[in-house]
């Protein structure tokens, strides 16, 4: 095991079974002389691990056969604005449910497509909580409606599937990604940013019912729109490559792992031992509601802040890296992604309870 | 040295001593416990490879300080619809030269966003030229006049920079990228993949003069907005991180070989190794005009087509690999970017001689 815990929100850990493979392949991917890297995107050998690699998530998420899995660029932000050129459909407008910050840039975003209607919103307790399902004033003539399952900053979490009956569900599941088990029909389009659960920054996946794709106007870049890419196989010019073979070998390590529902097993675990242990002390606080919880990332506060810079050197000198919380919240943050042992949770909350016998 | 020689137009062929040191760096990049994939994009390790791959290219380069150096996803093609997203500036027109397969989607995907007028084409002689500036019918009231450098399909290039006056200068520099002095002055915006000279897929690198930043109409998405990107340093989300260090670790490389001057030096002797046989023979062809012959991608015919896959099966015997030409022109295509050795290009040759004696 490394030296290290990297509790980065992402880019995040990665398994080091994962990067020791891309190291030992990386002058001579499997006998073909050449680095990943370096092959044609055209080739054979490279085909084959796009294939895999799409075929293995398919096998993961359980992705029924109508629906498109598209390997693009540019971060679930660049989704932001593909998503209603895609999805508007000709629509009057889009529900969006608003949970935090990236809710917050996902509605701003689409305002620049379309009329958006904040269906619900978590505004009235500062983005603690995900509003209950028979809060929402949802319009039965809305395109889609938005969700972010994870808000990576707040450390809030959808841990049930919403119903939108007819109008497709699109949900980003950015830092959420692979890390439970996830009914996929229930979804028109399911997407995120691989930087978390997956791979290198750079790549995106989207996961898109058929039926949904085909229908951008006029004027939507050729790169923007599904139907070309699906058309494609996302090849519609070079993709991220080294990324997506990566990503196939994350995903080769969760089969290894006994798939999604034994990875959500272990990240129950670690994420319980991390809040069971903020909820026994009156010196650390966590403001979300129990519910809501995310098991991703879990942001935590000091009963006093003028420890925050003593708490984060000590974490260092225990080689707990990554631990600040995000700019616009303050305090810490850990994110527990997949790869993320248990034992660095093990660490973390032996630190903490260190820490808080010198200092509280 | 290794064992094969990968003549793939891209992605390509990356320097051996670079593959070598992501490969060593994989798991712990200089102390920092953590592979550069897994490192947040605001930490100061992340930050301090950014900040000097960009210094490093501008330095290889020489950009000038009123130009910003832009690291983007989406390939060329994605540019091929923000260029004119943001650099049509409400004028009504953008001049396009025609040099080939390249320049007909560029052309193709600025029709969505504005009208182009085709100021100049080779289609005449099927692309194996590039139509002399004296013969461009430019309009000086256009927003910009688009040209790409190399034609990697075709194998033209510009060996020449063209003078549009007051209207600014638009390169697709993808497949030469680095490979020559480029007078950075002399251009408005120069764009590019990364998967041919610089890294892997999945990094897109725009290098554009400060005025021209600020004019995308409202409705552009803020992912391809250049003064969005321009103002967050290429941080409005999470850059494709991993991409760009290896682009760093080839902007390192090439400092050690020299720079470009150098290295256009060597691309000179290798190409020019390839082209004087092909020349010398009666059995192969090149059907390029001399004087815009492209020293990166030099497609060629065998004087029978009928013994193309017999010539591909014995270049593979001899680890020669990937010189198939593309679907639309057939025959051959040997590219030799930066990375790939004169070796490489002697084995080439020795081969075509070879062949030749048995089955000319």
């Amino acid at each position: 095991m490394r030296q290290i815990f990297n509790f980065s929100a992402g880019p995040a850990v990665l398994p080091e079974e994962v990067l020791q493979q891309a190291a030992a392949e990386m002058l001579d991917w499997r006998g073909s002389g050449q680095s990943v890297m370096e092959m044609s995107h055209r080739g054979k050998e490279y085909m084959g691990i796009h294939a895999q690699a799409e075929a293995d998530l398919r096998e993961l998420m359980g992705i029924p056969s109508n629906y498109k899995v598209l390997f693009l660029q540019g971060g679930a932000t660049m989704q932001f604005a593909a998503i209603p050129m895609n999805l508007l459909r000709g629509k009057a407008s889009a529900d969006y449910v608003h949970t935090g910050e990236w809710s917050k840039k996902a509605i701003k975003e689409a305002k620049l497509f379309g009329k958006v209607n904040i269906a619900a919103s978590a505004e009235d307790r500062n983005f603690t909580y995900v509003p209950a399902r028979s809060t929402w004033k949802l319009d039965p003539q809305a395109a889609y409606v938005h969700v972010c399952m994870n808000e990576t900053i707040g450390g809030v979490e959808f841990n049930w599937e919403p119903e939108t009956g007819e109008v497709p569900l699109v949900a980003d599941v950015s830092s959420t990604f692979l890390s439970r088990p996830v009914d996929v029909s229930k979804y028109g389009l399911i997407y995120g940013g691989a930087q978390k659960n997956i791979g290198p920054a750079g790549l995106t996946i989207v996961i898109v019912r058929e039926d949904l794709i085909g229908h951008a106007p006029s004027g939507t870049p050729t790169m923007l729109d599904f139907k070309q890419q699906a058309d494609n196989d996302s090849m519609l010019n070079t993709p991220p490559t080294y990324s997506i073979y990566i990503a196939g070998l994350v995903f080769q390590w969760l089969k290894r792992q006994g798939g999604i529902a034994a990875i959500e097993k272990r990240n129950i675990e670690k994420s319980s031992l991390l809040y069971d242990y903020l909820d026994a002390t009156g010196f650390y606080a966590n403001p979300v509601d129990k519910a809501d919880r995310s098991r991703m990332n879990v942001p935590f506060t000091l009963k006093d802040a003028a420890l925050d810079d003593d708490f984060l050197a000590g974490a260092k000198a225990r080689n707990l890296l990554q631990l600040k919380g995000h700019r616009s919240v303050g305090g810490m943050r850990a994110s527990i992604y997949n790869a993320m042992p248990i034992e660095g949770v093990r660490a973390l909350v032996d630190y903490m309870r260190d820490f808080e016998k010198q200092r509280g």
